[in-house]
């Protein structure tokens, strides 16, 4: 067990420690946003046979192809088409993406020829091979179409479309459980009494999570939901990858956290790191599940998801693990002095002069306010004095990832 | 009516026909990544009372602060110490986020104090007003929470629970009808026959609305789900804010779209646009309800969805218009020379050196291989040559809006 690490310590132990995804066989229809855990391959060409790349005329051999007339043949169906033949010296309609009957040399758009009765001038040059689409060309039967690991886009929904892929094997979505330790907070749908007052870590915590791809399972709030604490987190840690305990980091005296963890048997895998907002913050395993131990305080809450367990989430999918490290010249400065390192919330915009960030307000950390519209976190060092307007500060993109920890 | 005209001219014509969406009310607990259709002010202060901001001992007056020792109170449960007072020279052990006892001057770390027996020595100095939460420091009662217009994200959904708003007005999801006029694709679940290929624009498209915050009501293939087409897309733009049809630009010597805007009596804005893939795009409106033919060639036809549709999918919710333009140096460069203004897929990333961008594989108006990955779109102007290893390129940023239609 580690007490008081760095930060990038912590990073290395919990993907040391990362939990693993199960399987599962969705529908294509379903498959938006989710991870393939199969690598899959075209089952034939795309397309499947010769086609034409515009609206025109396909042409026949023609004693080199610009001696004209062609002579037209009428309308075929797209059926007959597939097995028609054009005629030494004939042309045929033919639209975007139509078959072309056998023997077309090249195809000609509508623009470039002249019809006059039953015969086709061409206007323009052409070549053999002109504005047809080869089978195959996009992709060739057994050629690799998605790599096991790949989010699933819409590009790809419609490469499985083409290829008539109905169902595909994905990672489960992370499931989540939250347990909010508080002893003053009252969850949704309980008037608060004296003293008490409405969670919003819980909410927002989940919202973070389904942004992620995974599923809340449980936000449990131990003195309204009942049970044996213990009980509870043994058969959560058994139903979820990760489970986020909130608050109870130091509560009269005591690390309700921490002893919660031991209690249940899960290895405590580090406690205490040296940044601020959300110093307390831990991580345990029980058998395949992570426990996060996050501040209470919701601005703090908010730092140690987007450091901690956004990057297991991450990571659990198969996705880059850290966040991408730029320079920012800070808009207007922030006033304090840094004791160990701090992250402050912040907004960053890419100008063309370089990358931007402002500051934002209500740094305290139980404060919401600096969470809203936050999509950087400022990395500023320990010790480091108040930061100037236009001083250039670090910064943590939190919609951007990379592989590797170091950038420059 | 407009004929072959520029984008812009495109982008600004189809800002004046954006339809306009509905309201509606749903839970909170439904309403991450909603739009709100109102604006919220706090109901009260947060925090509601005063607070401790860590966790330690709060101190009542002592004849200035640092008047060593303190005599410790004994614990309070949460709603006693609500209404509980801290008598001179008493100190009380209180956790983060706990209230306050009344006479509270000010709040002292744990590890900042030693305790012998009932009394607590300050190790360090303190501040009346130190480590308080002030009530309604956060947010004062009456302060506006969420603007109308904004988006809700995890943290606001923190915010709604922090207030104990419950439900929330919002735009309804915008609705989409897709119909695919090409009469040689079919849809999933049917075999295709001799000269037929499987549909992948409908699902795809599919895809990009669902990834917009859209719903696809529909998605009709003429020739499979039968119908009178005319009373079909009548009935299909009552129910929806944007209809997209797919292929039919020229067929058999006829625009099939286009007639088809005329037949049912759309204003048709305008047809055809000055770049490639996809120049023969058009845009009718009927009622409240946005026409759009996109071509049926799948790399085409996810050109015109990111240049015409995915801009009204933002603007109806009251988002950014435009892409995000920046220059960027062309990793490997594009080989062919350009006729009229061209949209090359691309991959772009920020370095720290600027932007650069990729030209993906597969840039036939057919591929649907140059969306892998996609994130980017290099906009070649008319008349451009081949683009060198290198060189400097415009690129539209497909995951960054921006309200101004020319940036630098």
């Amino acid at each position: 067990m580690y007490e008081d690490i760095d930060l990038e310590q912590a990073w290395r132990l919990l993907q040391e420690h990362s939990p693993s995804l199960r399987h599962e066989v969705v529908s294509a229809t379903a498959a938006l946003g989710r991870i393939l855990a199969q690598t899959l391959y075209a089952g034939q060409d795309l397309p499947p046979q010769a086609q034409s790349a515009v609206d025109g005329y396909a042409l026949g051999e023609n004693h080199g192809m610009d001696n004209n007339p062609y002579v037209l043949c009428g309308s075929l169906s797209t059926a007959e088409s597939a097995s028609a033949v054009l005629d030494k010296g004939h042309a045929k309609a033919v639209n975007t993406g139509g078959v072309l009957p056998l023997g077309t040399v090249a195809v000609i758009p509508h623009e470039k020829v002249s019809v006059k009765g039953e015969h086709l001038y061409l206007l323009g040059k052409v070549k053999p091979g002109d504005c047809i689409k080869r089978a195959g060309e996009d992709f060739a039967r057994n050629e690799r179409l998605l790599t096991a690991g790949t989010q699933v886009d819409p590009t790809a929904l419609g490469l499985l479309a083409a290829f008539g892929i109905d169902v595909v094997e994905v990672l489960e979505r992370p499931r989540v459980a939250i347990i909010c330790l508080a002893d003053n907070i009252v969850p949704r749908g309980i008037e608060p009494g004296s003293g008490q007052m409405r969670d919003s870590n819980g909410p927002m915590l989940s919202g973070f999570v389904s942004e992620q791809g995974g599923i809340t399972v449980a936000l449990h709030y131990p003195p309204h939901t009942g049970g044996s604490l213990n009980i509870v987190l043994q058969e959560l840690s058994r139903q979820t990858e990760l489970v986020l305990l909130v608050g109870g980091t130091y509560q009269d005296g005591e690390n309700t956290s921490r002893l919660l963890m031991e209690d249940v048997g899960a290895q405590v895998i580090f406690w205490g790191v040296s940044i601020q907002p959300g110093s307390h913050a831990g991580a345990g395993k029980l058998g395949n599940c992570l426990l996060l131990s996050l501040s209470g305080n919701p601005a703090a809450c908010a730092v140690n998801y987007h450091l901690y367990a956004a990057p297991v989430m991450r990571n659990l999918q198969g996705m880059p693990w850290y966040y991408r490290q730029v320079t920012a010249r800070c808009r207007n400065g922030f006033p304090k002095k840094t004791g160990s390192r701090r992250f402050v919330r912040g907004r960053a915009c890419w100008q063309n002069s370089g990358w931007e960030v402002e500051v934002l307000p209500g740094q305290k950390p139980s404060m919401l306010r600096s969470w809203l519209g936050c999509n950087a976190l400022i990395d500023l060092p320990p010790g480091s004095g108040p930061i100037a307007e236009g001083e250039e500060v670090r910064v943590l993109l939190l919609t951007d990832y990379t592989v590797s920890l170091v950038e420059d």
